[in-house]
């Protein structure tokens, strides 16, 4: 079907269920970073790629509403005589639909792809113009959708205790207590790393997301109800998971709510999709709108889960030392490669590790002005080739057995520009900072966000994104609550928490720096005043000296390069077997 | 009359009124920091002199709710035989009517001392259990106050528009607009400092604190009505304030709301008393509920009011330069002051500058373990003699014609420990790191407070205080609405805004340091690839080189300090007439 066949066929559809304009978000049930391919509905009705967009359609006019990430590649990618375009805002949308529709008309959402909070918005403005929302029981794309992908079948998993260091039955009655410390009988669980984590589940059906797939319900006693495919469940899962376990069928989710009719269920209405609230509202339950306890525990990895996160940085670091020497053999024999042939190098180096499953996410692998642009994928375009006397930005990670990671480093091709050494120079401070503070209990990351920018501000730059993001357990790489960054997030950095530390400089068509480990919050065991936490650093890889000018760092700077670049000689060169591995590690970790 | 009598007086007024309940805040229709000293009832009462608390008078029994800084003074001052203790905290109040009242009880207040926030809140709190609050027409407790004593009745002067920079017309236009940007008709104003600069009049009434008094409503067509006590108003006030302002008794303003029924105002229920807005509600006016914009225009010194201000560090530094240069004297000479005299000697420094009006606050003088106290006050109790081979910390400042001023420096009185300088050092390196931080715009103060802790923290050290408060012009030495502290504040540091930098450190019962100055936000002229903003420090006073380990400090803190003492010589020199004070401030800013 052409763009202008899909339009034409949605409003058949809606003229059917008569509505007279349609939501189009992209998002599905799982209201997640990832949106699965089969639920990628608004890219098959627009033709739009992008990873965050609204469409919605009318009778007889369309829009798209993208950030600004996005307001070159939508007007490439959707025809202006089919759509009109506007910014990502939920005012906008409001907007378009005043000046579409009239009094008494009705707008199409599939409740599963919006949130509750959402919902009850966007139906408390759209009352003012006595314009209502329509929950269909059915998606008017999927009406439509011809040629739909069938979902992805790969089995659901145990993930072993040992990795995990708890057992489901414990972990599930840890947010067990937190359900009863809101005097609530239930708790709807739709984020999928928080069902994997009580579970201790794992699948491979979403790309870099070692997820299950489903919706929870966990109650105050413990017990939990599991909706997913129960055919794709390993025959080890029932006995993994423990007791008190139902596993039952996406379809009959909501058939469970009948039995707390008169009770209380705690639910995220800004997190979840609004349908199974709804369907819980319908069946007489109360709901506490409150943030799901599961994040916060989740986020304060146990002693296992950090000792495999050390383990699976090791691995990393042994992989991605193998690529950067390789790297710098093909660079001196003057074998420059494109993008996507360095991004694959890099997964086979990661691949042959043992407990590798996945990449953590799609590779950033960027040369020259891609590296300037942070949502860069060499996959979208064709892959450049990179120039010598240039630098190289690589941004990738893993899913191992026994934890994720996700590094960036910055590598020089050739020889580097002065301006290069300075800007890599600058950030290195910044990201030094940051790994080396300490602070109490109660600190939020936007408090030492300010650390990793003190020295790229002082000279008049910055960077346009924030400078740590959490990290789950062979999870999601990209796992809240904490963060660190220049906006207010009021949860605390507590201990077991893993946080990315990534400054950057982006030059525009130019080029693009970025340093990032990946950082534990820790007890200092000194004997201070004030009991203080700090950092461990994860990441293992050596960060290229021939980047950094030395007269810009000061004692304490080159002190923690030295004693990093120590530690990650001794950590990785006794696994390292081959003769000129080990020589450009010896280079590549020595001295300042 | 004894505190017992006291409350049986009250308890006697309460029941001609048929209330069961009475709340006594440390609060007056003014709502700020200071109370003045006719309206302190909840001392009169109770005998608390701290500067917060709130007290609860029942038929049979009373409360009284103070912060952690006042726990130990609280129970000295009142007896456990008339009087219960709580943390000052909405909480423990409605718990304690809770337990002493029931249902059809009424608790009284007035409302010139409560946020109408704060009435509401107490209100729905109290519904609850069927108790009422009974804004009454009169205080009780002035009911029983004999010997009250009389309002200072100093005259209100004109505030030249020279040194205001902008006529008091002008400033009406800037703020009507805002008023007009919310639709709104009128804007309540209760902040005396706020009234102070719309209208560019001073008094001396409150010490430290030279604003007018009353209450003012400003109009959307910037005409202004000022109540207060006419009878002080100077002869050219009126001329002075331009058209539009009309003067009137603070008795009278309640009339004014008639003319405005069925218009909207602007107040700000957190910050306003609520008589004002319940008497305007009561008139049919609808109330917007607002900050009051002239707290962040007035924030934002114009270029006549940082010149100003810079004039008067001038003068303070020469004030200070010379106690300093005394001190150093007296010390050599083995002679010994007590805390009261130092400060004293330094307030008469001061007076002698031309255009001193007043301290700004009460000097804090305090010696070892005294200065371990944030809010010591050698005048409540007996000041103490300094130890040789200590450290003595004075924080002062003064109310100049040109401006504001605060300043702590921290002084070696004989030969300091080893102690003492490593942690001077400390305080010092993170004052350094706060002056010379750029930021882009949009930067708030709690993304860099971390700046002045972090060396602090990484040695396991903290201090339990803000970094930085705005400084008004003239007007409060504590003034809103940016600051710079761990907690979140939303307000952007914005160009000439000026706040203190003031980390510090407090070893209980042994020493306390502070290294304070002033510094105003400036845009920074750099050739920058993006625009940042900076400070400049104000305060020109030298910091006590004896204090500090030149070895912890590295090239750039050196570098900051030596270049700010030869500011601190350039300037203040010239002024210096007397022979020995030139040579003391030629050492005390000579290379470190």
């Amino acid at each position: 079907m052409s763009p202008q066949q899909k339009l034409e066929a949605l409003r058949t559809q809606m003229r059917a269920q008569n509505v007279q304009a349609l939501f189009i978000p992209r998002a599905d049930e799982y209201m997640g970073e990832y949106v699965l391919h089969h639920n990628e509905r608004l890219r098959f009705a627009t033709g739009f790629t992008g990873s965050a967009g609204m469409a919605i359609i009318t009778l007889d006019s369309a829009a798209i509403f993208v950030d600004g990430r996005y307001t070159v590649q939508v007007r490439q990618q959707l025809s202006a005589d089919l759509f009109e375009f506007y910014d990502l805002d939920n005012q906008q949308q409001l907007m378009f639909l005043a000046k579409s529709l009239k009094q008494g008309d009705k707008v199409a959402i599939d409740a599963n792809c919006h949130s509750l909070t959402w919902v009850n918005n966007t139906n408390a403005s759209l009352q003012i113009l006595g314009i209502e929302l329509a929950a269909l029981p059915n998606n008017l794309i999927d009406a439509i959708w011809q040629d739909r992908p069938q979902p992805s079948q790969l089995p659901t998993f145990t993930f072993s205790n040992e990795s995990a260091g708890a057992t489901s039955i414990e972990k599930r009655q840890l947010i067990a207590a937190e359900i009863n410390k809101h005097d609530a009988d239930a708790l709807l669980i739709t984020e999928l790393d928080a069902i994997s984590w009580l579970l201790n589940l794992r699948s491979l059906n979403i790309p870099c997301l070692p997820v299950v797939i489903g919706r929870a319900l966990l109650y105050a006693n413990g017990d939990m109800v599991f909706a997913t495919n129960t055919a794709l469940l390993e025959d080890d899962v029932s006995a993994h998971v423990g007791s008190g376990v139902r596993f039952i069928e996406e379809a009959d989710f909501n058939k469970e709510f009948a039995a707390l009719n008169g009770k209380t269920m705690l639910a995220d209405a800004n997190i979840s999709h609004a349908a199974s609230q709804l369907a819980a509202l319908d069946a007489g339950i109360e709901l506490i709108n409150a943030t799901d306890p599961t994040a916060l525990i989740k986020a304060q990895k146990n002693p296992t889960e950090l000792a495999g996160m050390r383990q699976a940085h090791i691995k990393d670091g042994i992989a991605v030392t193998h690529f950067l020497a390789w790297l710098d053999e093909e660079v001196a024999a003057g074998n420059f490669y494109d993008e996507g042939v360095l991004a694959d190098k890099l997964k086979r180096f990661r691949e042959v590790q043992p407990g590798f499953k996945d990449l953590s996410f799609d590779t950033i692998s960027a040369v020259g002005g891609n590296a300037a642009m942070c949502h860069y994928n060499h996959k979208d375009t064709t892959p450049a080739v990179m120039p010598d006397n240039s630098i190289y930005l690589v941004d990738s990670g893993g899913q191992y057995l026994e934890g994720t990671t996700d590094v960036t480093r910055t590598i020089a091709i050739g020889q580097p520009s002065s301006e290069h050494i300075k800007m890599v120079t600058l950030v290195l401070k910044g990201h030094i900072a940051l790994d080396q503070q300490k602070f109490p209990r109660g600190t939020c990351g936007a408090q030492l966000d300010v650390l990793a920018r003190q020295h790229l501000w002082n000279q008049g730059f910055d960077y346009d994104h924030g400078t740590g993001h959490g990290v789950g357990h062979m999870l999601s790489v990209h796992e809240g609550p904490q963060r660190i960054a220049k906006n207010t997030n009021s949860v605390p950095l507590l201990p077991g928490m893993v946080v990315s530390n990534e400054p950057g400089y982006y030059k525009a068509d130019d080029f693009g720096i970025r340093i990032e480990n990946l950082i534990a919050v820790r007890e200092m065991d000194n004997d201070f005043e004030r009991p203080m936490l700090g950092f461990e650093a994860l990441t293992l890889i050596p960060i290229d000296k021939r980047l950094i000018d030395k007269t810009l760092l000061n004692e304490n700077e080159i002190n923690w390069l030295n004693s990093y670049h120590l530690q990650v000689q001794q950590t990785l060169m006794p696994q390292i077997m081959d003769k000129n591995v080990q020589l450009w590690l010896a280079q590549a970790t020595s001295e300042l």
